[in-house]
């Protein structure tokens, strides 16, 4: 047994009489004071597992058992200290992510709904291509998707059909354009029989999560979405939770895996807010390691502000709130979605590869996480490129295959340069982040502490009401981070300067780097500086500066 | 006398004895039914003039009286039809805005703020630069600009010295750096005598006023602005009514005349609210033109809903909001600052071109008009081409000289194509921009009209919240305009598609265009077509889609 990977207790047993997910059997282990309860499952064949998770080195003891089992089982093990590589779950700390055994993680993440729902030879070619890519995270879907480009039944489903299900044949019309499904509205909601899981779903799919871990990547696993034809957007409340409770039981002692609640959790219209709040609160109480956990909205923020979530999981373009979630919710901020390389036409999947990696410098420069996506529209003469396997339609968000945009090259570059830092970065208090959502008055009370140069502008601020300040606000950022007075990073974006300024602490000597974010250029420009700093630039778009303590 | 031509009559006379700007000359003329009231003026020199400007072709009778006058003088005059290239004052109607004449005014500006208070040789330079530029209106300052990169004082300044501004230098101190300037707090505030205007200054101001108009440039006047080290923004009110009086006298028959009550009011802090309330009734009845007139903010925006505010002139970067604010003012929207193109280190100035090109397609392309500045870093290696005039320090933005940036030769391509339609844009109703400002309860109500698919999307924003769903609007621009049923264009802006989809009427025939903006290039892709047509296109930024009747 080994810190951070999973270990796996194996029993014989009768087939389950009844439902097949929700089965008695449950373990404790103990380690000196500390217990942890998890469930068993069944695993078809004849067999019941038990997983867990160690994050401790030393001595458990544990304790197996339930009806499932001839009788209890008791044993103990010893758990060795971390190989290489292996660092435990990412969660959140303050506002920062770090891997369980306190090493950052910066999270550059990509996209890929149906990864899992392709065919082998879709699937290889997706992580051959994960290997070589930049990512450190995919958000990937459990239940398969129908969508634009996306028209595919898989393999396997992760459940068994019901009797109203059998003869579905689940195919696509003729050129269904989908915008979320009818289905979704309950009608096509008891297809599956979710107390007979595929167990060849499950372990083909938990094969995949662990090639994910073996490439050093986080499984953002979605839970519900709404593009469907097949019936898993509304399956009724208690199958849901059936489902979550079967999948917490296999699932969570891998160490690499989030809960994204859903893609789009607002667009599932055969949820409610009660069904989403006790969806989260199942997830939170049934997953004994706390793995991260989020929901993913369309158009409306899911209340990150709630105990159980660990992080923002934001989709938006509105790269220049970074700041102020920070310091409104106190957590990692994650904007998972925002537009993707692509050629499509639609206006969420043709932005170019700049724009992807100025994306990603918006608003990782300030202290968030990105996620990536690529989309070049089946037919286009540039998405022949998409795959090597002959199939059609495949896109990279949804299904994976082969990148060849601008931005993950970049991508890659800015990794390396990020995780060079000795910690994670945060926003420096510049520009006018803080004043958002407050106010007149208490814009009025900062601005009384201003230097007196600025009284004008921040007396006009101050009586521009919250809206439009909030929105003006918006228009106007700053991207500034720092690693304590280690670093200090200023994304220049569109800026051309030729010229500009850095406040730096005055005790302490610096070195000046100049980074072209475009071009992958880095260049010491100054070093030995402290205080007021003028810095040389080069008068074009995409550039950063870096200001390390020497 | 022409129409759209500013006539003068000269009276010899006396030096007046007090004040010489609030002299007792007047004179009504009629034509017809029709009366006009205006107001003459001391020029200096022993000699008295009043202007008019005839818009109408036709015996004007006029009656001029006065104490400065021996006696009242009456005559009459036939007005002839405009010659080619007078087209008379510039108008809002509606939410466009119109010559005189009816001709379409699209507002391609630029900005050269102390444009007629730099050397001969160096305005000559300016005319000379704009004679070949694409644009149809500057904004320019009465009074001299103190700021960065303006540090010298003007020949002439609008009015003589008071006795306590007599020895004043007004040199800039050494490597000064400004923000609005503590002057501005009243201390300088009596250092100019209005009563005695400079006649020279307003002789050479006129002088460069007629050729603006011989090149078919407006000329948007800012009365005050806060950049100031001479006293001009602190004059005590009533000065600044005795200065407004006697430039309506002299100025207002000029018809390519537009009143701009400030550049950033909001920071000229010797001023309050009723101060510039005060002045905006002033100038709208004392104008017998009814010239543009409105007023242009750093931070906080004027109320553009004034009764005599004829437009928005918003200093912005949210371009997203032309349809919001055609809308809400149903008045025109002119985005007079956004950023400039340049490298300076501050970030209003130092935008790419492409940046530059961009803001006027997102502002334009929906019915607004947007407003260019240039900003190259003295200094800098590219500013070598700022002027050939020798002077050091010569920035665009402010002095004039050369422009050598590359948005002027896209938005003269832009000006072109725009000027060819056959009448004014007008955003096309697509897109979330009709919903905001709006409460939960009223999208929700929009939401019930909208077609069965997007009911998820309007249910989710229409629970969003006002503030919420307010910026994630902005955040999800469409630039579509039309022209009735006769042009549409739609603005691609970042989207790259290789394909996309334009709505057209059933019944018409369109042909269709594609253009990219910064490479200058327009090819017919299809022809014939109407309803929902698939377009196809270059997958590369910055390009337009223009639907033209056939």
């Amino acid at each position: 047994m080994r810190q951070y990977e999973m270990m796996e207790l194996v029993f014989p047993g009768k087939v389950p009489e009844g439902s097949e997910a929700s089965v008695d059997l449950s373990a404790v282990f103990k380690k000196g004071e500390k217990t942890w309860r998890v469930k068993g499952f069944y695993a078809g064949n004849g067999t019941y597992k038990v997983r867990f998770l160690p994050e401790e080195c030393g001595t458990y003891r544990f304790e197996v058992s339930g009806s499932v089992l001839e009788g209890p089982c008791k044993d103990s093990f010893n758990c060795e200290p971390a190989k290489e590589k292996h660092h435990g779950p990412v969660r959140a700390e303050g506002t920062a992510l770090r891997y369980a055994d306190g090493k950052n993680f910066t999270g550059f993440g990509t996209t890929i709904y149906a990864f899992f729902h392709q065919s082998q030879a879709l699937i290889d070619e997706t992580f051959n291509t994960l290997s070589k890519a930049p990512f450190n995270k995919v958000r990937l879907c459990i239940f398969p998707k129908h969508y634009n480009y996306n028209h595919n039944n898989p393999k396997y489903y992760a459940f068994e059909r019901s009797e109203k299900g059998k003869d579905l044949k689940f195919e696509a019309e003729e050129g269904s354009q989908v915008a979320p499904n009818s289905s979704d509205l309950g009608e096509g909601g008891n297809n599956w029989d979710v107390h007979h899981p595929c167990f060849a779903f499950w372990d083909a799919f938990e094969e995949n999560l662990t090639r994910l871990a073996d490439l050093g990547i986080e499984a953002d696993l979605i839970l519900f979405h709404p593009y469907d034809r097949w019936g898993f957007s509304s399956m009724p409340q208690e199958d849901n939770l059936v489902y979550l409770d079967y999948l917490l039981r296999r699932l969570s002692a891998f160490p690499n895996v989030w809960w994204s609640m859903a893609n789009e959790y607002d667009l599932c219209r055969a949820k409610t807010l009660a069904d989403w709040e006790e969806i989260e609160e199942f997830i939170a109480s049934n997953d004994p390691y706390r793995h991260m956990l989020s929901n993913h909205n369309c158009l409306k923020p899911w209340d990150w502000a709630r105990e159980n979530v660990t992080h923002v999981s934001w989709q938006s373009k509105q790269f220049q709130r970074v700041p102020e979630l920070l310091s409104k919710y106190q957590k990692p901020v994650l904007f998972d979605e925002c537009r993707y390389e692509g050629n499509l036409p639609e206006s969420w999947g043709n932005i170019s590869g700049k724009r992807m990696v100025q994306s990603f410098w918006r608003v990782m420069s300030v202290g968030g996480h990105c996620t990536h996506g690529e989309t070049f529209y089946p037919g286009s003469e540039e998405a022949k490129k998409n795959t090597d396997t002959g199939e059609s339609e495949v896109v990279w968000w949804a299904r994976g295959g082969r990148l060849h945009g601008e931005s993950p090259e970049r991508i890659a570059f800015m990794r390396e340069l990020f995780e060079s830092f000795p910690g994670p970065l945060a926003p420096s208090p510049m520009g006018f982040s803080a004043l958002v959502g407050k106010s007149d008055e208490e814009v009025l009370e900062m601005a009384k502490l201003a230097p007196k140069g600025f009284g004008a502008f921040l007396e006009s601020i101050a009586s521009m009401g919250t809206s439009e300040r909030d929105r003006f606000i918006c228009a106007e950022p700053t991207y500034l981070g720092h690693v304590g007075e280690e670093i200090y990073l200023r994304y220049l974006d569109t800026e051309c300067c030729i010229v500009t300024t850095m406040q730096l602490p005055e005790n302490g000597s610096y070195r000046i780097d100049l980074i072209d974010t475009w071009n992958m250029t880095r260049e010491t420009v100054l070093s030995g500086v402290h205080g007021t700093v003028e810095v040389p630039c080069y008068g074009r778009e995409y550039c950063a500066i870096l200001a390390v303590r020497e």
